[in-house]
């Protein structure tokens, strides 16, 4: 289906062993809502040019693929780069506090026309090559993402106020895919910017979603920040509760870090921070006994 | 509710005579689909500043009103002035030919984002303000729309070769409100721009909708077009053809003409085109006997 | 539809004026019981001759409005001056206790002759002219009406001692409007005379109606019962006690004012006393926001 | 249950044999529909006084027995003697032109006083004093029963035009026992007197009832009306055809084999002349191989 | 149906006397589980050669129709004399332990030919000769009957320890009869023979069943074992305690006996102990008055 | 699960492509029924001891893994070895004509209680191991086999006339998983030995299963018999035909091969032939792209 390797002279031994340690997943997994996180910072390793379309039309046949079996995807997405690039192009530079980006009106004007416009109506064409399948929504769509402001600094940044998952479970209970752009509205209707790793944990939450997964450019959560064979498969809650206090996680990776925390302790099943640029690395999450990358439960352990 | 008259000082005799000729099309009406065109035109007679807001709450408004009596609304836009408008921010000329706008790749990108990243979520924002009811699609959600090209030499534009319309009836169903931006995708995934008043007439086919509504800035098709006093209140659909034939209905009016006939010979119970700057227009055509602006059926006469 | 004012010469802005004041009340009222109590003494103040016919047909008019709109309306009736009459003819005196009908054996006879076997099926076919929808029921239908002896005095009149509501329920399921008259049976199955205005009461709380509407000749309860000018529009439980204690509410007001006491604190919403004298009083009640006559609820107010 | 009879004295094998014999009706029978003419005549062999009381009894519980065991059956009256002695009461004359009552508006009244004011209420209290079942309607309810005018020397007497059978298919779908009064109304809503043994198979005929059983004073058909010992057991519709028109058949049995033959003809399964003297008349056709009285079917014979 | 009895000659009185004391068990017993243990022992006064086949001819005609009234009977068997009989054949000797038979491996296959290749299937194709209703199970069937060892001295004999009553609730929701052989299956799914009897009682109390039936070859429980006068009609829990405690229920009814004991005191409303060997015994208990045989329920007393 | 390979080793790169591989076919087989034929010859091949108890596990594994990714799996059997093994311990000879074996009443007594009795139970036990799925049944059971004689010479041996799939329907939708022993029965009742091979395929046929799959010791067919190399992975009906009528196809593998021709032709969608020796044969058929042993459809082709 995808260039990421074929079966050719893989023997029915292992075949059979692959499958056989797969199809229970099936079963699991069936009906199940998991919520992925994709980034613009999932494609940052990909080479440039045609890796990126590479990278994506995996990922789309990942998604793909897990719906067919019956796995109900929700895919919540950001677009740094993206709007960094036009804001760049109008002339205008991006400011950040405290990593979020300050947004004026046309600030925020340049913010939709990325999300809503671009990269968001890019992964929806790339899932349906495949099939009719996956829609689009902002979160003005059935008030989907209520704001609140974060700080009068920052200007139309919001911070989730409340989730209204009515139109997403209808997508899904009708087998659609949904798609989220990161940006909500305020009571009165006002748009505002949102953080998109803690919308996506915010969406998994009221969904009450299986599964939480955020697709990075790192292959998951380090003991040592420097050495990539300490990567920690499986963390209770209190275990990463130590991890951010010791500062072993840090920077970009604490926003992550903080969402799983709470989508696990409102009753989201599982997180997990998985290395988006390895070839079908959800498919590998999911189907495989040791899964990849980092795995967050509430009491931890190996059980996957 | 919207500042267009209050019923103060209107008698109990003429109050219960509006509802007594009003409250049967209630149930004339219930569950059955309107598709209503909604454009930049419609808003272009109301005063600059606040009174475009009023036209939109007023639009808004009537919309709610509508679902809330059990009608199913589907939104139809597209947004040439809005489009125009960033084209000349980003220094680019807008070119036509035969009144559709040559779209190359940039002006393709500037057109998602203006009717994705901006008309599409302020429509959604102004009637979610009444409720979490409208939900904001593209012609690329579910493959809603799926575009041929028109002519090479007009670059991205696209005519309508099949609407999938399952994402919408499966909104419609949940009582959702549409409101659909006409940028569909080809059969590759590649993103085309579509005329609106086409794509509008497409998608009452496609719903087999019981009317299909244009709200424009003129008070519908006149006899004489220019002797306001000669509105023609209904057609059939072969006068309609004379008219065209005969050069009576002229240039903008034109495609919403075309697109109303071929609607009502491919099932639609009636189309409409109406002075969207008169308060509450939707609501003085679906529920007052005589109801406003130019009604087209297949047989014409004067029966609503 | 019926002579009671047509809309010629009202302009757009008045009617859409009522209309978005109407419209609302279309969904509140959506598949809400309401039970009307429809007694002689609403038709006491229409000229004599035709114009009865006249209220009668603006009455039915309403109630087929109201069901087409998604209301579930049951009318429940009396006829005492049509018993009157009946006894008159076969040379019987009518005596009266505490205003009950004292009433044996030959008394229930003419009663039950004159409710079910003139009044209810003349209230039937009045409604049904405009289409098959009203069912006429007693009490002794389904066990509707179960009583208890009142006062061995008076006869065959009796209390009710329980409302026996499946046959109403599964009717208004079908979108049925019942037509109760207000004779039922005791466990042994012999037939009692039972007060109508206490009978609607009881039914508007076994079917926990959301409004309960008592039609007669005065405009509602006046704070000066010679004053015309003094009617109160809205009345909290408490309030309408004091006006009962104090001797403001007086004769044939206060047996309806208990009805609607009791069944406010039972579970119905709201309680109205209207003037059914006035054409489509009815819907003047339930789709205006002033409403007409007066209104009882349990906190009182002028919310309605 | 009832004095008719007790099982005091009879033997295991007697009771299995009628057991073994009885049950298969009961699954073929279950959700039949069974229409029962009950008319006055069926009372008139019956001892005067408390005998009355008992041959209701028996018929009562016949009817709660069927509905126990699945049947649903509908029962159709008239009460021509009763509408004589009130018009004697009343001191007019009853006057009949080819068996039908000439029926002038006073008459009407007393028509409609008697049926829906005294017998129908008669009949369903008599029922429900073994559990709320029974539900009175006449053939304005719904629209049931819409008459034409049979001929202007008779006044208001109609035949049936049509059936609205919508309320009974939904008290049926209930497990609701309708009693019909033979009542009907023209187009108008203007109230006409029907022939109940007519009436009765109109309504066999819409609801395409299993069975049409008139319970009448006579023990069926005889092949020579003086000899008790002729009953014919089972008729084809064309022996019946024949046994009219040479005379046989006379009198008063006349409009019951009429309306015998046309329901067998547009679909009822069988129709029956049953003795009502008999105690538990109707429990014996359905329940035994035998069955009594006569039975008529399309095609005669003894299969029952 | 069967040869055991006619009703020639039987009085239309005394039909109908049966009718109406039978007819209201039609209604009381629908849709109610009844659980039947049928044993070698119910066969054994029965004579030689023919008359066993009219005695389960009688037994299946029996089942057939109690299932067309619409009652859900189980069959639950064991096969002690016919398992004793092969293993006579193979010239092995049956051992008995405080009346279970000791069984090693060789024994249980044994037993699983007879029960389950020999009388299950008997069972089966006598009841299917009238329709296709009944399936055979045996314990294995969906983990129907799992089982705890009793004691290792005994071999593959087993308590219940649990009831998976899924495959039996899906086959009576679909009507069909289930048949069930007592061989059962502990946690790794080995085989284990089971009481009959005890297994019966496990199954009345997994289904909630409102009946369970033993059929013996004795009338009942007797007072004085020795005085066929003497018969128990009904017994409340705690005298059957009783006249277990005081020696009075002795040697192959204790088993019964106990179970019918926590059957009852388990949920199952009425336990019995019947002679089988009177023809139509079932249809006799359950649809007359008095019933047959002992009746055991919580509080006793003659209401049956 | 079982000890047919691990997945130690296998990179992610394998994994994930055969992932991707076999998820589609998940979506593709989704509730659909596949019959396959288990027999005694699949065991065959297998090693003494413990490996037959390897094979019967991962043939349980392998069905147990089926229903759980949606798949309704029917399993048929037969049991000739095992039948020969009793008949020879009672010291009764094996006699065959043309394939048959010669039953007479003692001999069918043998064939049910080894079926019914050893093989069916033994089989579901092993199933059920993993989960209460599997329910045992035989022809009898709802009539699910009725036979009609083959030849008086054979004894009990029946074709199979009819098939009555209601039970097995049922449980299908209840995803147990049927495990059927082909012992039919005649219109009266009497048991009757069919053959497996062909009672598969028309069960197959009246539950127009998506696939039938016959297990067996050889891995599939071969253009040379003689030459392990020469294995047709595809055919045509047609190609079948000729390969039966020129006698590449001999002996044991004729009654499947016309069984596969009859089964494709009745609307089966696809046959196969494979190894059952093979661990996992059923998955490896199912989920790869390649499959094993050979495939019949109607038109043959690589396509599978």
């Amino acid at each position: 289906m995808t260039a990421a390797g074929t079966t050719d002279g893989v023997g029915a031994m292992t075949r059979a062993a692959v499958l056989v340690e797969a199809l229970p997943y099936i079963e699991r997994w069936h009906d199940r809502v998991v919520v992925v996180k994709y980034g613009g910072n999932a494609l940052a390793g990909a080479a440039p040019g045609e890796a990126d379309g590479d990278a994506l039309a995996s990922f789309a046949a990942d998604i793909v693929l897990m719906r067919s079996v019956g796995i109900r995807p929700v895919v919540v997405h950001g677009g740094g780069p993206q709007i960094g690039s036009l804001l760049a192009r109008l002339g205008r530079a991006s400011r950040f506090v405290d990593g979020l980006r300050v947004t004026d009106a046309e600030t925020l004007d340049a913010v939709r026309m990325v999300l809503l416009g671009q990269v968001n109506p890019d992964l929806v064409a790339a899932i349906n090559v495949r099939g009719p399948v996956a829609v689009g929504l902002s979160g003005a769509d059935g008030r989907l993402l209520v704001t609140r402001p974060v700080d009068p600094e920052l200007g139309f940044v919001g911070d989730v106020a409340e989730v209204n998952s009515d139109v997403l479970e209808h997508l899904l209970g009708r087998r659609f895919v949904p798609v989220v752009a990161t940006v909500g509205v305020d009571e009165a209707g006002q748009a505002h910017n949102i953080n998109a790793d803690t919308a996506a944990g915010a969406v998994a939450e009221a969904l009450r979603a299986s599964k939480l997964i955020y697709l990075t450019d790192v292959e998951g959560i380090r003991q040592d920040p420097d050495d990539p064979s300490s990567l920690v498969p499986t963390l209770s809650a209190d275990e990463l509760d130590g991890l951010i206090a010791s500062g072993v996680v840090t920077s970009g990776m604490v926003p992550k870090a903080v969402s799983c925390l709470r989508a696990i302790r409102n009753g989201v099943g599982q997180a997990h921070i998985l290395d988006g640029r390895i070839p079908h690395a959800l498919l590998l999450e999911i189907f495989t006994d040791e899964g990849i990358g980092t795995m967050v439960t509430l009491g931890g352990g190996p059980a996957r």
